[in-house]
């Protein structure tokens, strides 16, 4: 076989169908967020302003977090030096899982190279050992608990979004003696659209079901205290296993679960991907612990992140422009083709040094290609004149159309 | 289904068996390594010798490391932001993979969370997406390999560890027109020994296989300029896509590939593990560079390291100590049982104030269960005087055998 023409042939087919995927390489400022530097092939650097980052309360830049990495670096060094079991295990990193059992008022938590990782070896190790377990799975799952459910070997029965009508249909179908997850998310991170929580467990538990929840796209942003969409709707103890991840709202790296002693112990024993793997270098785990500090006991972030959303979103509406409807931080503004999709972004970024990348198949299903806009607390009422300008401009020279796919 | 007490059960179970895993918490003191203090519960801490880190040349304290890290902080943050494809592709990220296609002499790299992402993600794409593809598999494989197989899909060929005519029967007897992987490792990191590279290659090559090299006990530690066995055996050219990890020699966090231009492309267009993530933090990126370069400029680093670990095996052997035969870097004490290999381990720590982590399985199998001994260019001749002289007053207290399991 031609290996390197068969993925020629490939990567050609995913250009002829405009989702092949450009980066844009971004050199970030402390101090300049949302502001970078945007540096491309062949021509000079130019700043822009990013409407697209999941660093979502500009944490990434924070000095409180920065002075804790750094001065963990100082003390302890650039990595772990080994598997979690392998003389990798650092006073940094049971801190931060005893801060993250603390946030989700669970017995324990443990910590992942990355959320995905969290979610695929989590799920995976339950599925695979819990004897002929069945996956409940929310038809919009992320692709990190779609793997983790795929590799794990087990019956995997997909509810529609958000649809307890159909997973109570699924649930009274099975057979009541068999293990049972119910995986969902509270945010889904593309339709900024969020889960029904507490009814959905409790209609779990009703069948004897475990209840695991991504609260990837809340942590830090929901609840009193920033421990995401359930602290906020008065449920955190009906999840079983809550599931997050350091990179966004905390403005790191690394995810995690957070469950019962004896769940975490679990995990942690048997977890292919927690065991086999250096740990997170202690300097990250420093840094996420001071973010979660702040974050929990700074809820008028929290405050001016939504006031920024929703003011976002009049003011998209207000200008035409097809913002889709969405309960929470996450303001997609539809275009419905990967190709103008594309476009969209590239004339953003060319004519008015805006950032936003463009969302196709497969992070969307084909024909709801977006632009996914996520302003933060440090978004201003000028940065939102001029993105909504910006795209009106856009929207006229493309021919995009004016209501919201929808609607 | 009672959860809780499944899970319990499970852990005892494991305890039973003697290989219920306790993590050593320590503080890495930046300046002191190999010494670093050990945290108890409910007990002081105290400063103990690490002979287990895979730190293995101790970049994780190195200036240069630490200087690069702590600056990018300074300038771009403590997170990327975003997925690779979202906001997250960072200055710091693209000099990286330079760096790497560059030390590996490939036409480009792709770097991902870590060592164990990057082989799964690489191998369960190509196995998946490859139509009607064998992966050929050394039986002594790293988990993350295993699982990318695994999770592929594709029909998967074991041969028995460094077996040359084994591998070939199975080439033999296939399908000449359908694509294949041989996948194996340069230094198994329990055993220490070494791959026939060159040999495995030609023969994979013969039979149209691609060839999948693990190098993540070897990268920084083997090769004129340490880009590993490859390197030092001069067959670079004919390892097709080869796999590293930022987190040992390099002392830092992450994982790659290095390989032609369309593979890493194909695997950046289409590896799941590598799309749905955040990327690394740009600090990571930067120290690892910096690494990097200084492990690739610096051979006597590496002429260093080979001369502890010589000693260290010879000092064993002289004093009747079951050293395990080892063509590397990696020191394997045979213990044979997962309960000793605890106690052994544990009085070393109680009694002599050195920290080795017993290996038990499942990362070794059972019978071969051993004290897995990693000398640094840092471990003088005083640590090794005390060692030796520890491990003779452990293996007289438990009565252990004084031959190799392998001899
Ligand atoms: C819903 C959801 N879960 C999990 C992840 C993975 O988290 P991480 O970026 O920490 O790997 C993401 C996105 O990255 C996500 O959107
Ligand atoms: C052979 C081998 N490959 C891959 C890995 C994973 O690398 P990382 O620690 O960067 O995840 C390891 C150990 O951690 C390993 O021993």
């Amino acid at each position: 076989m031609n290996y390197e023409a068969f993925f020629t042939g490939h990567l050609d087919r995913l250009r002829d169908e405009g989702r092949y995927r450009v980066f844009a390489e971004l050199e970030r400022i402390v101090g300049a967020f949302p502001r970078a530097r945007f540096h491309r092939e062949g021509g000079p650097a130019k700043d822009v302003t990013v409407w697209c980052s999941n660093d979502y309360l500009a944490m990434g830049q924070h000095p409180v977090v920065l002075d804790a990495m750094q001065s963990a670096i100082g003390a302890q060094g650039s990595g772990a030096g080994g598997t979690r079991n392998i003389s990798g295990t650092n006073t940094f990193h049971t801190a931060l899982e005893q801060e993250l059992a603390a946030l989700h008022r669970k017995d324990a938590a443990l910590i992942f190279t990355s959320g995905y990782v969290a979610n695929e070896t989590t799920l995976q190790t339950l599925g695979a050992l819990l004897p002929g377990c069945e996956l409940y799975s929310d038809a919009f799952n992320h692709a990190s608990m779609i793997a983790g459910i795929r590799h794990s070997g087990a019956v995997r029965k997909i509810f529609r979004h958000n649809d307890l009508h159909h997973l109570e249909e699924l649930l009274a179908a099975a057979d009541p003696s068999t293990p049972k997850i119910v995986a969902f998310e509270s945010v889904y991170s593309m339709d900024g659209d969020v889960a029904p929580i507490g009814d959905i467990c409790d209609l779990a538990h009703r069948y004897g079901a475990l209840t695991y929840l991504d609260e990837v796209h809340a942590v830090g942003m929901y609840g009193d205290r920033g421990a995401g969409v359930a602290e906020r709707d008065d449920v955190l103890d009906k999840v079983d296993i809550v599931q997050g991840t350091l990179a966004k709202a905390f403005g790191v790296v690394g995810g995690y679960i957070a469950s019962s002693a004896a769940t975490v112990d679990f995990i942690r024993s048997c977890g292919s991907g927690f065991i086999f793997t250096t740990s997170l270098p202690p300097a990250i785990a420093a840094a996420a612990a001071a973010s979660i500090r702040y974050v929990s006991s700074h809820p008028e972030l929290r405050v001016r992140h939504q006031e920024r959303a929703a003011t976002l979103k009049r003011r998209l509406a207000a200008a035409g422009l097809p913002v889709m409807p969405s309960a929470t931080h996450i303001v997609p503004v539809s275009v419905g083709d990967a190709t103008l999709c594309k476009q969209a972004s590239d004339l953003l970024m060319d004519r008015h040094d805006i950032y936003v990348q463009p969302i196709n198949y497969p992070t969307v299903p084909r024909g709801t290609e977006r632009l996914r806009l996520t302003p933060t607390p440090l978004h201003t009422d000028e940065h939102m004149a001029y993105l909504v300008s910006a795209l009106q401009d856009v929207w006229q020279t493309l021919g995009l159309g004016r209501r919201a796919a929808a609607e």
